[in-house]
């Protein structure tokens, strides 16, 4: 069995979003599971010393023009949310609330909450957001909003973006194939020829 | 005739080197003239309270390893110069002696800074290095080093950076069709279907 593709991305991250809808055909069409891993920016920037992209001066003007640009070439479905980007950390926590048992469900929840955001324009960084779209795919809001109060549900996001930032993660998405960072929603076209060559 | 494109990039990056060997091809199978455009990404990191993508952690271990394996896949040589980024002022200050006057020297003496620094691994920071490429194809030397310590030269690249941020260039290379900037390399595949297509 070939080894799984790492699918790093922030829900705040609108290029994140539009390849979200790339990734699991990608890993599909080439037999490789999609191992979804949403990862905190805000913490990450901090090493990196860096910003949100949407509040660097031009290349946010640029941003902005080229998102809804790039989701028209992929024909994907945009509605700029009033309030981006969102703190993602409720959904992010509630990923990995069910990721352990319930993995399926994480990566439904997962596209549910893109969906809503960016393809919807529905602001889901409150909590309750994530728990209303949880609840609309029959995933247990009340529980979720418990859970992402968790130590150990908020240490495992801390955890999974130290992994991120140690396995060189810097942006948003990041694929990770045999042992090869790819970032930028604008590679996944060579996440695929790597895939159908072996690398090059 | 169709409007030229234009071509934003620095001497000092290495993806800039990496775009140069198709831009103009994609020019010509679409009849489009490329217009050359030298510009100090150190000024526009200024206004873009930015660094040098090599100097940014995380990134710039990225950099070093991704732009070696974009070079394997365009088949574009690479020698990384021991001296990195360079200074390109005097690279850039001398297309710019050329441009208005020996429009297509200007381009030769681009491709071949281009050449010598990043894909034979020679320092193209000393001035006297540019010139010695330059009298390499044909171009004065001597007349190079005296022209880029004109006051109206070393102008004309200030405003040629000054005009680019005004229209919202934050990195290189970048390209302009027809209004729509598209920043990267790896957007040179929608650069082409945007000239294909008319725009989507």
């Amino acid at each position: 069995m070939a080894s799984p593709i790492r699918f790093y991305f922030d829900f705040a991250s609108p290029y994140g979003y539009l390849a979200a809808h790339r990734i699991d055909p990608i890993g599909a069409k080439h037999g490789r599971e999609v191992e979804w891993r949403p990862v905190m920016l805000g913490a990450i920037f901090k090493v990196t010393q860096s910003m949100p992209v949407m509040h660097r001066p031009l290349q946010g003007d640029y941003l902005r023009h080229d998102v809804p640009r790039f989701a028209r070439l992929m024909q994907v479905s945009l509605t700029w949310p009033d309030s981006a980007p969102i703190g993602a950390l409720a959904a992010s926590r509630a990923f990995y609330w069910l990721l352990d048992g319930r993995p399926v469900d994480a990566v439904r929840l997962a596209k549910a909450v893109y969906h809503a955001h960016w393809g919807q324009g529905r602001d889901m960084g409150p909590a309750e957001a994530v728990a209303e779209v949880a609840s609309s795919i029959g995933i247990e809001g009340d529980a979720l909003l418990a859970a992402i109060q968790e130590p150990a549900v908020k240490e495992r996001l801390k955890a999974e973006t130290d992994a991120a930032v140690a396995a060189g993660v810097f942006g948003s998405p990041t694929v990770l194939v045999d042992g090869e960072l790819f970032w930028g929603c604008d590679r996944l076209d060579q996440v695929e020829r790597w895939l159908e060559t072996g690398g090059w």
